[in-house]
Parts: C-alpha cells; structure tokens; sequence
C-alpha cells in the first residue's frame, strides 16, 4: 500500500468473484489461512513488528483482499487501528522498493508482488 | 460488542497465550478459518448484510481474536471501515439480546456466546 506510516501489504487469493471467505471451499480457505501465516511470518522477520493487524474488510473493492499491517509501538497512531486514523503518507525516493524487498526476500517464490 | 451502530460479534479461539494466527499450528489455523466462516454464514442467514468485515487487530487486548461486523450500505459510515469512525451506540433495552439470539439460533452447539 502506498502509505509509508506503516509497511502495509495485500495479501490477494487468485480466486475471482469471490468477496467473502467463507464463499472459498473448504481446502482453499485453509490454504488461504496458510498463505496469511506465510505472509505474516515474513513480516515478523523482515520488520520485527510489535503487532500484525490483518483484515478482510472489501467495502469499496469487494473482490476478497486481506490486509496485512506491521504495526509498531511507535507508529504514528498506536494503538487505533490505521483506518480512519491519519491520511495516507507518501513513500520517498526508493523507500516503497526497500519495503517491499524486505519483505520479497523472505517469501517463497509462490508469491508475487504488485505495487498498487 | 457493545455497539448498536452495527452487529458485531467477537471470535475467540480457546487457545492461550496466542496473540498471532501463525502461531497456531497449521490444522488449529484451518479449524479458525473454519470456525471464522460458519460464524460468517450464520451471520450472513441472520442479519443479510451488503459485506461482512473480519479483522484481527489486538493492539490494545492481544489475546488472538476476529472481530467479524455486519455492514450495510445503510449503516452509519458505509463505506468507511469501523474503527475510528463514529462512537460506539449504547443498545436499548433488550436490542443486544435480540441480536445476540439472531446469531444464536444459526451457530452450532459448539459455539457459546459471551457478552462484553
């Protein structure tokens, strides 16, 4: 995401028309929950977060999308939640890059990564 | 939750000291998933939202839990998500205990239901 106040990712199933969880079948809800765990665990090495915050919300982009959110102590709004909190903050330079091969680095190859 | 803005509901697994979904093991993160998605469906039988919002936050209780919430395009800040939006609704009367038997009456035995 294109909001430097915190490393912000989004995991996307490459399952179309689906807009909530539960619509995925047995088997790809747990491997949607596994590929979370794989996100969320390269987070916890490449940032060393406080807290991960994750969330399938999809009220304005309804195709099923989970944020992933490294969040710190000293964030700019710890402890709220980041939606309706401070307004987006612009990446500088190659800042985003940085971010987003800090994370790459740690997934498997299984993963790709789109800038938004 | 004790906020008549919109139904929500709290999903808390009974396993200790996990603050993370990752930190379950990979057949307890399919079960959450599991269980995630019938509190969804019954969600969706019971109140027919326009979207459901499903996070796991904790910043302030880290205790693992999933907020799941009813949205409509009709509530108070649709699209916007819940949090940091408009303050909790006190609930009247006997409102919360209708809406917690409207879930109630679609969930499995095997969930209870605990009022915050």
């Amino acid at each position: 995401m294109r909001d430097a106040n915190y490393p912000w990712f989004i995991l996307v199933p490459d399952r179309a028309n689906i807009t909530e969880i539960y619509q995925l079948s047995a088997d790809e809800q747990c491997m949607l929950v596994h590929e979370s765990s794989l996100l969320a665990e390269a987070l916890m090495v490449g940032f060393s977060p406080d807290k991960l915050n994750i969330a399938a919300i999809g009220n304005v982009v309804p195709q099923l999308h989970l944020h992933h959110i490294v969040r710190y102590q000293h964030d700019p709004i710890w402890p709220a939640p980041v939606w309706g909190a401070v307004p987006a903050m612009e990446y500088q330079g190659d800042e985003i890059l940085r971010t987003a091969n800090k994370l790459l680095v740690q997934l498997p190859a299984s993963f790709s990564v789109i800038e938004l």
